[in-house]
């Protein structure tokens, strides 16, 4: 596998603390052409879930031999194992929580190693920051084309993550709102094969909290300013939107229950 | 036009949402060398007109030949023209909404190029994700020098957009309140040589909401702690500002009213 | 020194404004293989304390010949003036109102330049904006190996930064919240060492708000779900947490005063 030296990073750290410093400092200090990329360091504390789907849409946009670390890991410093996984040509680092379970189902082929190879590791671990004193490293080292190999033994038992997936129930395709992106548009869990698979030729009836739309269209302006619409997104999901509008606030569901909020499509005709 | 392969970006993505990661690894599986520089991704949702003036603002700060992609493109997918400009020895990528009318309003030579030729773009372009699937591709390739007459034809009338201006009646100068920045400032859109022309060698008597100030400061610490003053900022605009205060509590208009709110400015003696 | 041409940036600009992205513009310009990575540009406004805490605990994680670009600088154009620090092996550029002090008394061997020869600056430098016109353009000289001794006069008189240090009264070791992080944690000025030095073997109590924590723990997980625990963390320093928790609302201290707030450890046995 070819290197660039390209490294992403996806935290639920924020932006004001120093610890997402440290770990780009600790990175350049062992290979300073570098080239570190933030995917989002504003993860919902602890949530793997948000985490894993975002590792998911985005790592295949970027070079093979890119390494992506996530350090979402609210159980730092138990006896959470470390991993390296390789997948699809892209190496993953970070804890065996689960939070890399979207890429392994997605992929035949991997290797997963456990770290336990300490000379890869900053010389002193602390107990609660194995981003800086392990992932960071590791990331580094591989970023130079070091083989996972070195670095411990295979596993083949990764933590999985059980995701809410899409499900059909007599005439029914069940799916939820898995995000709110920036513009409030919601983004489901049901793609666009499982819309298809599931209309066949007919045409949809979408159901979310008391909004109910009966066709897709491609594009935000095909409808009129301020009227909701259905789509298939960029990442290939339905997703609820509004023109020139906010469909968090249009369906009638509380912000705070609106991520895990049910989608529902039947057909008709 | 020498090339550094420096790509700046600009959106309304926010940074919570996987949108912007994608467009940086876009572009690194094009030009694996390209230096990829955030000016902001807070721009308000849909606002070309914050992101105009931002992009007027920072530009001239970067080397020659950098390439600055923009989008904000509330019209994602509809027929409005993705285009690359030609100007002040800059590259610029988005769509032809305007957003970079200050820039072409500035400058006598410029060429505006209509992106027609797929072949720069993703291979599969969706709906509503341009900035991914056309603008980082092609900025990727101009960053590795390709001629931007090889992705479209010219073209001579690109989008307008009418932002604010400030103007003389009687013996007022009449302008308005830009931004708002993080210190609270108030960034007006009275340049240096507005206040100049108007008032010659007369003093200057300003207001805004209930706030009236007599002079031009030349630093905030002129005036006492907690002090209001007026000066020209950085940018070489007028700026109202309160000494280790925050100007967008102290003049005593609403928060969601002070962008756009009067500020005038008359003489004496 | 050896340079790699890494420069780090914190300031209180926040993201929105375009202030940001006109230095990392105006050092691409001067340095085009220069590597910006921002530290933090969430720092309170005008807080040279918390910014002068946080360049302490992340330089060191860098490698040599990094230079620290700090812009926490309130008294802009005032007469205060403006520095290189060379540290550590490291090289730190910013204004003489305290923000490096903790990096000096950390240090036997420090050598300090008053920034005088303004053809290291932009051309022109204005009154509000040093960080573009003067910090910005010095870094990337010295990215590229200018000695800073080029730059101007020693100085041996830099101004100093009175920060709260914990202090032992009778049989009591006081000290206090120094910072909430992302998690809710609760960052305190007390360190291994302190604690060590004052309990030699006893075990601890420790005092915060309305909670009393009798022993230190080494990772979130010692305690139950939803429970306080008292640790080491990462930077060495006491921290109050709680696991799967935020420490920030269980202590029972007002949000707006728990930077401040007081913390004390006793002995028992």
């Amino acid at each position: 596998m070819k290197r660039f030296g390209i490294i992403t990073l996806i935290t639920d750290f924020g932006l004001v603390d120093p610890y997402l410093a440290m770990m780009k400092g600790v990175i350049l200090s062992i290979n300073d052409n570098a080239r570190v990329v933030d995917i989002s360091h504003d993860i919902m504390a602890g949530s793997i879930i948000q985490a894993a789907g975002m590792i998911r849409e985005t790592f295949p946009f970027f070079p093979e031999g890119t390494v992506h670390v996530a350090v979402v890991d609210p159980g730092v410093g138990s006896d959470r194992r470390l991993i390296v996984l390789e997948a699809g040509d892209h190496l993953f680092v970070g804890p065996d929580n689960g939070i890399f379970w979207p890429v392994i189902a997605d992929h035949r082929k991997t290797r997963i190693i456990h770290l336990t190879e300490s000379r890869y590791f900053l010389p002193h671990v602390t107990h609660t920051f194995h981003g800086r004193d392990v992932f960071a490293p590791v990331a580094a080292h591989l970023s130079l084309g070091v083989d996972p190999a070195k670095m411990g033994p295979v596993i083949k038992d990764p933590v999985k993550l059980s995701s809410p997936r899409p499900h059909k129930i007599d005439d029914i395709l069940y799916g939820q709102v898995m995000r709110v992106d920036n513009f409030g548009n919601l983004i489901t869990n049901i793609s666009n094969e499982d819309i298809e698979s599931f209309l066949k030729k007919s045409k949809p009836i979408i159901h979310i909290g008391n909004l109910e739309i009966k066709k897709l269209d491609n594009i935000y302006s095909d409808v009129d300013k301020g009227e909701p619409l259905a789509l298939i997104d960029s990442s290939n999901l339905l997703e609820i939107a509004v023109n020139f509008g906010r469909a968090a606030e249009y369906v009638g569901i509380d912000s705070g229950e609106i991520v895990g909020s049910a989608v529902n499509v039947r057909r008709y005709e």
